[in-house]
Formats: structure tokens, sequence, C-alpha cells
């Protein structure tokens, strides 16, 4: 493509076609450039967005959980053998159920009960070429949760270990609405948990859930199959190949 | 802004007038492309610097802690419920009281002495509209420290728990001076400690500090109230708005 | 730098003055900018290739792990006080040690045998003065590892502790070959391990590797000296200088 094509003679067209070489490139160059950039930002607007979620777990912070979703109806958390869907379901997770269970209604920390939710290793993908903008992201946490001594019985969830570790694996899908990034799909994988005093070779295996709602209150919409805890293991499917090969990674 | 205006008549107007559509663009663009590639460096930057500071607690090599900071007499360390102001508060937090409690002043690493400071969850803003630029930092530390059974009772530290589980959450703020980014303010919140053999379940309540320098050789220039630890609970006050619905979180 | 000098009295020649003063700027400043976009990009793979790593141990996946290592005989593990060299060396580590005390030749995870191999704290330096390009990164795991009580003792192996925790720090060089980054140098320093019911203040010592291949099967290709481990302390040393001061650290 010419910017300024001169016949060869002149001393002025020298210069524009300096220009014929450069600028053509030079405005696809930018152009690239700004789409680079964009998906840098971006993947640190979702590592922002998912260490935030961390950061709200840890405090029980539900509404402020649930705020970071999608209001899509298509939009959901995969938790344990359960999917809750949409604004409703979402909301029914954490503020109905896990606001109920660990904070009783609360919004913020209760003395004495520790959830810390630590959120690393990142693999973040943007999809630029859908409209709107898409992203997957695979992170991991390490939890250690449970109850001071000076905790009443009382005044402790039936549901909620002593004082437990958990490891777990993230494979979420993002999705730019309205000029933000929020979560569409969460996919927490709980790999396993371990009470304190017996670690993870004590560690009683868990029972999946059995109910959804309505007739489990808290119950998700929909029950899936496959959701093994340890003393299973399993490989939480990559979202991404292999870096180097470009396979699939253990399927 | 206009490179090679023709009269519009001339064959070689067609291209200029390309160029004149796009060059203030490009220049604009390229422009702002200057700012956001430099907002993305900064974040590295301060998450390389804030990384490093964790290495360097990790082996005693407290000096290298304190080069880390700021020189302004401005630059402080939140620790506990007290603060340490300049280079000499500073200097006699790590270097003095660290040096001396855990390494007995050496810098560097003790035999049998272990104090992992992990790193993670990094939340980096930059401010590019301060001079010099200014930038704020949320990040969690999950700590593994104490002795090995084969250091004796006389090279111990009365204050170190013998085996000991932390976490804490910085936010921190950071200055970029003579071309470089420095910590300004220091903020770490000790959230929790625990003895290995009790958990979390068994800590007991943590005393403050209760003296200041000079009546404390090592105390802080300060000391501020609302800094509880465990078992008492309390959010970190956040740098950050909610990123999706723009509100000030758990406050 | 000129671009297009005109006579200055030609109307014609006040616009090329424009791009005089202009365009060559703009062109170093996108030229400069494709270079400091790069070197983002490049950060970014390396910290999605060495948290992929992380992912793929977990799950002792391990020819993906060796897949992620440069072909060229150069490229290396450095484990405990061995190295292991080329693609050989590698397979021998991964596929044929690991694989065969972890996992009994499966690649992928067993029931009841958790290797979670956490990774943080990336300090990632591209250099892109090499050709191919290089970097070196600073990386640090803690893991949780061993066997749920359910798994016979005759299916364990005899290396691996009922259960534990393990922390260490990685140095590692990588190159961007064909195209795409891989690991060129893995160098992973344990630094301590510890029984679960006995904490790091009742480690055992650790005995370094004593044979190298062929005499030992699974042996490396060389021993090296000053890889001490748990109680003894050591500083890994840092690839980078202090990002304040440029000092080395810790030497």
């Amino acid at each position: 493509m010419a910017i300024g094509v001169g016949d060869g003679t002149s001393t002025e067209s020298a210069a524009p076609n300096q220009v014929d070489d450069q600028a053509p490139n030079l405005s696809a160059t930018v152009k690239s450039l700004l789409a680079r950039v964009q998906d840098l930002e971006d993947a640190s607007s979702i590592r922002h967005l998912h260490h935030s979620y961390g950061y709200y777990l840890d405090k029980c912070l539900y509404s402020s959980v649930a705020d970071l979703f999608s209001g899509s109806p298509q939009a959901s958390v995969h938790f344990l053998n359960g999917i809750w869907k949409g604004k409703t379901g979402i909301s029914r997770l954490y503020i109905e159920w896990f606001g109920t269970l660990f904070t009783d209604g609360r919004n913020g920390p209760l003395r004495g009960f520790l959830l810390d939710h630590l959120m690393m290793q990142d693999i973040i993908t943007v999809n630029p070429a859908t409209y709107p903008r898409t992203a997957k992201a695979r992170f991991r946490t390490f939890m250690q949760g449970g109850f001071h001594n000076s905790v009443n019985q009382s005044e402790r969830s039936e549901d909620v270990p002593a004082q437990f570790w958990e490891g777990g694996v993230y494979e979420n899908e993002y999705i730019f609405e309205d000029g933000i990034w929020k979560i569409f799909k969460l996919g927490y994988n709980m790999l396993w948990q371990a009470d304190y005093d017996k670690g993870w070779s004590g560690s009683e295996a868990m029972k999946g859930i059995e109910k959804c709602w309505p007739e489990d209150k808290w119950g998700p919409d929909e029950l899936v199959a496959g959701k093994m805890v340890w003393p299973e293991t399993r490989v939480v499917p990559f979202h991404y190949v292999h870096p180097v090969t470009g396979a699939k990674v253990g399927e």
C-alpha cells in the first residue's frame, strides 16, 4: 500500500517514498500492538477479578462475591457435583447457603471463624475473537478453615469441620460485559479436604450433594457426575493445550 | 495534523490524504499505548519488587529488605499495632529487631531456623497521574516458621514460637523515585498465627506492642488501634473498589 | 533526523517538515513499544509455561512435563545434588524414575496418592538481546504429598514419606525455540521436607544422591556439591540484582 507515490524524480518524492515504506507498516503495527496490549490488560483484569474473589471469600463477603458474576441467566457456579444457575442460583449458593452455613446471615467475618482462600498459579487465556470478548482461566486454591476453640459448639455449623486444609483447582470462564470483566462460569474443583489433626492421609471420603433445589432449599439447579473427591483423584480438564506440543493433556 | 498535504487534485494527493486521516489518530494512539504499556510494566516491576521482599525475608537478608524502601522520611512500616518511620525506624525494625531476634546480628539464614514467607495473590493499582508516580498493592502471605529440634534452646529467641504457621495480608504503597520503584508504605496485617501442634483452633490471643521507641529500643515510632489479631477477625481495607460494582467493599 | 527536506518555501514543504518533527519519533517509539510488549508477552508465556509444569506434576503427567523442555543436548534438570542432561536424562528422571517411583509406570494420577505442587512468587527476566531469546526466572513451590491410609503398604513406594510438606525455590532458564518458550535449565532447590506428624522441627536430615547413571539406573549424569537441605539453610543464588540498589544479594 502506497502513501504518496512520487514519480521518483522530484526531490520531494524521496521523503514520501520513505514514508511509503514505513507508514503503512506503522499503522498496521500499531493496530497489532493495540490488540496485544488489550490482551495483556484483559489478562491482568481477570487476575485482579479472581484474586478479589479469593479475598472476599476469606472474609465471608458473600454479596461482594455474588456481584462478581455476569447477570446472564447462563452464568453459573459448578461446586462439588452441583451447578447453581443464574443470579438466583448464585445468590442461593453464596448468600443463602454459605452466608447461613458459615456466618449465620452476616455479610462479613465472624470472630473465631477462619476460611482463608489463597489464590495462585493463574493461566489466563483471552479470546479476543468473540463478541463480547471472553476468556478462560485456571487457578489454584489452598485453604485454611475452621473455628477457634473459644467458639461455642452451639455457634458452629455442623457441616464445617473443626479445623481443616483444602486444595482445589478452578477452571473458569469470564465475559467482558458493559466494559467490565465478570465471571461467567465458576468451576471450582475441590480435590481434597483434610482434618488438621489427621492430614490428607486420614481424610474420610466426602459425600456429594444428593438433592437439587427446591427439594434442598440451598441445593443446585442440576447435578453432574464425575466430580470425584480425594482419595479418588482426577485431572481437571485443561482449557488450554500443552504449551510446547500443542496436544490436549490428560485426556 | 497533516503529513504531506497535497492540493487534492494531483494523483499524489490521494495517498497523503489517507495519511491525513490516519496520522493524527496514529500519534494519539501511540501516545495512549505508551501510557498503557507503562502501566503494565509498572505493575510488573512492583510485583517483582514485592516478590523479592518475600525471598529476602525468607533468608533473613534484612539489609536487603531495608534497601527496598524509599529514603523519604515519610516512608514507613506498619506491623502489628506499630508504625516504624523513615530510614531510622525501618532499620530499627528489620536490622536491629528482626536481625537480633531471629539471627543474632547475622544478615543471612541460620542453620535450623525456618521463616518462609510465601507471597501471592497480587492486586496492583498504579496511579500514573501523580508525580512521581505512585501505586498501591494488596498481597497475601502464608508463612512457615520455627526451629529445627537440633537447635539448642539457648540459641533460640524466646519470642519465636518453636514451630508455627502464619497468615496475613499486605496493603502497601509504592513510589517511583529516581527511575526505580520503591516501597513507600509497607502495611503488613498479620491475621493469625498458629502453633504447628495445635493449629489455628488452639492459637492463644496475641498481645500487641505496648511501648514505643526509645522506651523499647526496638519499638515503633507510633502505636495505632484496631489491628486485631485472631481469634478476632477483620477486613483489611481494600485500596481498590469492587471490580464490577465500583463499590467500596467491607466497610 | 529529516524525512523529506523541503526548501522551506513551497507550501508542500510545510507538511513534510511536520513529518520531520514527528514521524521518525513515532516510528522509533513504535519500535520501542514492540520490544516492550514483546517482553511483557514473553514473561507471560514463561509464567504460563511454568505454572503448567506445576499442574502437570500434581497429576503425575510425566510425559507432559518432559515435553516442556528444549530438545537441546544442553537442556538439563538440577534436582537434589544431581544433574540430568538432555532428552535422555530428562526422560530418565521424570518418566523412568518418578513415573516408576510414584505411579508405577502410569502417566496420570493414582487413587490415594497426593503430590500437589503449588507454584507462586514469579520473578521473570527476559533477555531480548540473545538469539534465540532467553530468560531466567525464580519461582517458589510449596507441596503437599503422600498416601491416603486406604492405600496398601505393598502399593506404596518405600522412598515416599507417608504424608509430607515440602518447600523449595526454582531458579530456571528458558529458551525461545521454533517460536515457543521452552525450559532450558530447570533448577529445583528443595529446601526442606517435613513429615506431617512432626513438622519441620522434626525433619530428619536428607541424604543426597550417591550414584550417577548408569550405576544407578535412574541416577543423574553428574553430581554437584553445595545443595544442602534442611536443617542446613542456604540462599539460592538470585539470577537478578537487588531491584533498588543493583547489588548482588546474598553473596
